[in-house]
């Protein structure tokens, strides 16, 4: 595993559990972590149980003891060190964006599907039993036709101007801001449960254009110092969707919602019915269907850890809920069964590209002021 | 008055109650309702406890004992109506839409000002203790600049496909959809909250584009018969906003939200907060506080039902909630004080205007497919 | 009409609104209103729509022109009231409670009978959509076999020391305190709801036993003066209860219950399924069905405004809320049809002689630090 | 650890994880897992990470490599278990209850203080941040004088009649049923928030007498044979409760509270503010005080997953929610620290005790039909 920061600890904590609550064909063996600082990764290794450590990703992955490499660095290194996997033969399993733009990420889908490794992108909201739940309603016509897909992703970690420049905020590691790192979760949930897009019209914003260089960090936020630098991403972007399907869709994403902490929500319409689901309270669904008596039709809170619910039988009793970790150890789960079995598993390398394309059609979008085809990019 | 349908019930109403509640400078007699079916007319005057009735408005407008207008006929009679009352003298009352179109709209706000008679539009929603508790909380500065603005407006009334052709499904009598008939609400709402709109970009849908003429009607859907007819109208609106104080902006409508009977709901972040509000639950009001202890802060609900907020010492001890049709109480007893007391009062034909405006932009951009500066228009 | 304040003004706005909104076999007229007051009495008089006002309730109970007569004064003079409006041959509507003591219940019941007069105690959230919807749910088996029935009526206007010594916290005048007041309510509800008590065991708190006697009244809290007067009610009650048909129950009320306004709440387990509704969203009405397949089975949030909802069609379109005051339209209405056409009617007299049977009953059991057997009072 | 079925699991899952997310003085070892049927015990080893096993209890407390034993056998198991570990010096965790009756959870008591071992029950809920931060809030006086606990605890895994008579269902088993399994949660709680109890008066049931005997167990209900055994405890038991420091008190448990899967809560009234909360949304805390603006004010919904919330850092940026579990780890991490390091720690046996005392005077309460205090027991 490359990584041992915020996304480094939730995979690191995935391998560790996986094994206990779910039963995997072949096991997993945690061999190696990397980081660049000696003394983090070496504390990190030790903390999150990884029998060894590297400081240079290239030895990481020249490593014959190790199958399947955990791309978890800064968004900027996920290229470089995904081919030189992938060119290594070994399987990769990658941290969203996939890339810093859509033709690398298309170069590392060809490479995947040349080299024929297993890879995936870590979409995992995507194996929250509340969302699996979703997607089997709309599998299943219960929905009817789709009519509407509505998404926001809220934060508000950067509403205080004093937040310093994480590297979250440079366009040159982090690739993009708010509407890479929050809307390609909904976009790529909006995939999952609908399909595809047609064409988009956006907008978006960078509130506060100047922030403190950060001092130290920890977790998102960390101390700035009393000089500025330039934030060179987008603090909110929002854009209309028209889907495939006819669907109407809307995405607004921003990290300056006060009050919502991760607002990752949907809503979808369907002829037959609607859903509505929200990451604080990530074990609910609510339902309404038209077919329920007209007396009691309302919408109904589904609370998604039934034995009945995917993945719900693996923790707990009925009631005893999960938390946002849960999602990494089921996409873990289901990755290991893919690289051991090859039973079927997606979001690959493919959908990190599609939700790339929709990414920059927006980027796009914003810049002429017209509809873009999604095609078009 | 002139119209007896469900508006003109809720408006009667209105007159009928708000001289118990509310303490008038001067009271409200209720001369005569005016509609063209006799039968249905008189039964109306009888029911809602109008002295008269009329069967041309023309008569109406023309009566002497009779100082104002209220208009709550379908829409395309609004404008010759309103006009020949102005020309008369009368104060003029009129639902929104005030007219089919922006120039039939300024022509009526520029009648009613040179003649210098009181006019108002029926935006009843600002008058809710839990609306005129977010415009306060919004004016006193607590909520910070604005930077996002999100408002729907769902019902589900036309998901089915074999809910007839009301009269606000054709273009030519209704002027507009679910666009004018319930965006019309979220813009007028967005002007009161945060001010005026710069430009905006939209999309819409008619998902049924056939349905049954109808038979007979009652309430929003009545019966169809089995020939059917075209719909003229949009089933589906939604549109970007950027808003002139930099603020970003979302408005969807749709009456094919299944589940949702009259979703009409915003949520506005500011630096320092964040407010909510639903119709469905129009008492409450959501809000978050930056400025709260952080181990603290959470979105609040108040119930306005506290004799602190706006109107609610008129009705009941706190926690006994008010409906639907209080707002309509309230915009009446306002307008009545300022008919004779000349106190302030809006909204006006002026943001009848407006309002149209905007929602004309919207209907461009869809043309266009670009964004469209309100003040094109 | 006895009375003219709080209920007064509830009541009046009924009798003002009912025809309107329900088609009344005979009409409405509202002939006077009587309180000691005269200049208040004149006022409400004119305020509310009556057409004469006494300020001897004697007078009015005689008046030749009248048919019923409605009791909203203080409970201390309930009894006295009714039972000349009933030796007078009149029909009497009287509000909660019927009287100081069972005992004198027991009178008032025993004399309309007598008399043949039509009799009805103003239990008015019977009356509500929603509350009507739970009761259709528990008749038609949905809910199965009742286990569980947990009720609470909790305020907060005592929590405040200085909150002055009102009417209502006399026991001479009131009769009771938060247990006459709210848990009566309760009580109804559950009788109306799933059936009579068998036994009950309770305790309460007078929190503060010191109040400044009120200087002026304004709704139910005025100012306050220097001089401190003895509280000799309860601030809260709540207590256990065994039903006849072998459900558990409890009941709580309690006016200290800070934050909680109008929190007149029940929820019913039963062996199909589950009931929960309260009154600060009293449109709304919880329902979980076992029977609901396992996967998307939860609570059901029903907005019980649609036209298959009891009362909801005379209102406004579905989505469209009502409010308190409501339930007594709807109240009024069912009475007045039982007067003119002998439909059924409860709650009656002997509603009222039930409830403070059970009120009695657990104040004996406070007493004595036991179960008591309601049929013991 | 003795035991590895349900919360074999939990406890398990704890010690792996708690080095991951915690800085703990002195680490952990999971040196022994011990259960009756050795294929179980081996694959538990297996899967949940025990170095080794055992088949017999008295073996494992003798072991000298262990410091300390978790106990979570079945309950008429934990005090010989307990006896015995203490006997060899070893410390102790045990799952509630202590024991099967209030005499053998004092007789383990005093030996564990009479050996001087740490001693600890597993009153999990304690631990999430939200019940710390209401315990944090009580302490501090924002909520002033207490005047209210309410407390439910339920589930409806039983108000399926054909449920099979699970161990937990035996009182010669369980020691208790709902009333111990539930209501010494909401107890231990209520003890931990507002302090002791005083007296107590309760009612119980069992509503299915007879079910069938369980054929194979998986979770809590597994499938059942055609032969019926007789369930020897209670299904639902409540009670009212006075607090020593003047408080109300209501206790509510069910197993048959059919759509409430986990239903613990308590709504705690004090005089300056209310707190609720759900184990269903165990991130959430809703909070209301008296002393916010009046305009303002309402139950805020705190979502306690700030860094400044206890043990939120430990875990996930703002917003990414915990689930059940972590409880355990919490727990446990609090209780190696009070090992290794002498930090304060509890709830220790004397919780136990204190719990088993108002559980016991309850059952004797209900016995009589009269109050019962707990110092009488």
């Amino acid at each position: 595993m490359v990584g041992y920061k915020f996304m480094g600890k939730a995979h690191s904590h995935a391998y560790k559990d996986v094994g206990m609550f779910f039963d995997l064909e072949a096991g997993v063996a945690m061999k190696a972590i990397c980081g660049r600082d000696e003394q983090g990764v070496q504390e990190a290794a030790e903390k999150f149980g990884w029998e060894s450590y590297e400081t240079d990703w290239r030895k990481l992955v020249a490593r014959e003891d190790i199958d399947f490499i955990d791309i978890n660095a800064p968004s900027d290194a996920h290229k470089e060190i995904a081919l030189a996997a992938i060119a290594n033969g070994k399987h990769v399993f990658c941290e969203k964006p996939l890339a810093l733009n859509l033709q690398d990420a298309r170069e590392m889908l060809a490479a995947a599907e040349a080299a024929g490794v297993k890879h995936a992108i870590c979409f995992n909201y995507r194996f929250l039993p509340a969302v699996q739940l979703a997607k089997k309603i709309i599998d299943s016509g219960k929905l009817g036709e789709i009519h509407h897909y509505r998404a926001t992703y809220l934060q508000d970690w950067l509403v205080d101007p004093e937040a310093p420049l994480a590297w979250r905020l440079k366009k040159e590691v982090a690739g993009s801001g708010t509407h890479g790192d929050l809307n390609a979760h909904s976009i790529d949930l909006a995939r999952f449960l609908i399909g595809e897009f047609d064409r988009v019209v956006g907008h978006s914003r960078t509130f506060v254009k100047e922030r403190p260089l950060p001092v130290s960090t920890s977790g998102l936020s960390g101390t700035g110092s009393s000089e500025k630098g330039e934030v060179t991403v987008d603090d909110a972007t929002g854009f209309l969707a028209d889907f495939k399907n006819g669907a109407m869709g809307v995405f607004i994403a921003s990290r300056f919602a006060s009050g919502r902490k991760n607002g990752n929500t949907f809503e979808i319409h369907g002829s037959k019915g609607t859903i509505r689901w929200d990451l604080e309270r990530l074990n609910e669904l609510e339902v309404y269907f038209r077919e329920d008596e007209p007396e009691l039709a309302g919408f109904r809170k589904i609370l998604a850890t039934e034995s009945v619910h995917k993945y719900a039988a693996n923790w707990w009793p009925a009631g005893h809920i999960i938390g946002y970790e849960h999602g990494f150890v089921h996409i873990v789960y289901e990755f290991l069964q893919h690289m051991s079995t090859g039973s079927p598993f997606a979001p690959t390398f493919l959908d990190g590209v599609r939700c790339q394309e929709v990414l920059e059609a927006v980027d796009l979008s914003i810049e002429r002021g017209t509809w873009v085809s999604v095609e078009e990019v």
